[in-house]
């Protein structure tokens, strides 16, 4: 398949660029800077440009998110729509600029995160950010059909550990090559509406 | 308890300002229009005013939340930005604004919704909105203990279903008087973190 991959040189972008790849998938990647198309897909005349520059292509998937990390009485209104503005919109506007613009049974696969279900200190954004994406995944799906929406919900990756493991005390990670694999599963699944936490 | 009760001319409103009214508890309104105070909760401003009148409050109790409703190929980014606005941003104010204000180990209750976790047609909005808060719920309540924070997130009416019911079809449907009842719960009952399914 032809895929565009959004976020391609972040840390689990480049883990998911490399399952991707290996499967023989041809993959055109988005990112600020990197990237064979250098947009900031926060933006949705960026987002148009992205589609029309992208050509035709079988999926997208996105591992693109920013969200603020503070002390919950540090966190602004600014913050919250700034998370709501750097995970939710933007992902929300690849779907649906993307639905006319895909192939016939395309699927969209978006990036959620455990702090949905699992909080951390400082995570009060990020968390109504992924619960925002996994309940937007479970409605586009039934709207959509036959094309295909899914979420990744990742918890902290074991090659991440080093830098946010003091905030998961006890949890297991996971690795990052384990999580790029849920991406495949929903590319080339057949399922749709699914919340994968690898 | 003295109970700021935001929403309180809505459908949802009514009935949980009978079944607080009816376990003894002083009631200061609040709702756009009707109420014992005038303010749209959407804007930060008007939410410290509402604050600044209503004087010391033992809990906060929200009932308010717009989002649109439209297919999904008709939803706009600024539908999006309205149901988040409407429905999340706003929410989290109350219980931002309200921390340095409400009584020692005071409690907040959000509305959230069904859509969360079971979509229906033109919902894609209030599913992320609805997810939204039930995840900024569960995050807010591990930093601001003693502090507690509750959700609740209801089915459709019964009352409602002449206007709804086709919407949710074999889907059993609540009471209102059963639905207050966990505002009730979450008032004065001890957990927080907790997302109520009436």
């Amino acid at each position: 398949m032809r895929i565009l991959l959004v976020g391609a040189t972040g840390t689990l972008g480049a883990a998911v660029h490399k399952a991707l790849g290996a499967r023989g998938h041809d993959l055109v990647t988005v990112a600020r800077s990197g990237g064979d198309l250098r947009y900031d897909v926060t933006d949705p005349a960026q987002v148009a440009e992205v589609y029309d520059r992208a050509g035709r292509v079988d999926a997208v998937v996105s591992a693109a998110g920013d969200v603020p990390f503070k002390p919950f009485r540090e966190l602004t209104p600014e913050d919250y729509l700034a998370g709501f503005r750097g995970k939710v919109l933007s992902q929300i506007d690849l779907v649906r600029q993307g639905l006319s613009r895909i192939a016939d049974r395309g699927s969209f696969t978006l990036i959620a995160g455990v702090l949905s279900r699992e909080p951390i200190v400082t995570g009060a954004a990020a968390s109504m950010a992924n619960g925002a994406v996994e309940s937007f995944v479970r409605a586009a799906a039934v709207e959509i059909a036959p094309y295909r929406i899914n979420a990744v919900s990742p918890t902290v990756f074991t090659e991440s550990l080093d830098d946010y493991g003091a905030y998961f005390p006890g949890m297991p990670p996971v690795d990052l090559a384990v999580a790029a694999q849920a991406f495949v599963r929903s590319v080339e699944g057949a399922q749709t509406g699914q919340v994968y936490i690898p």
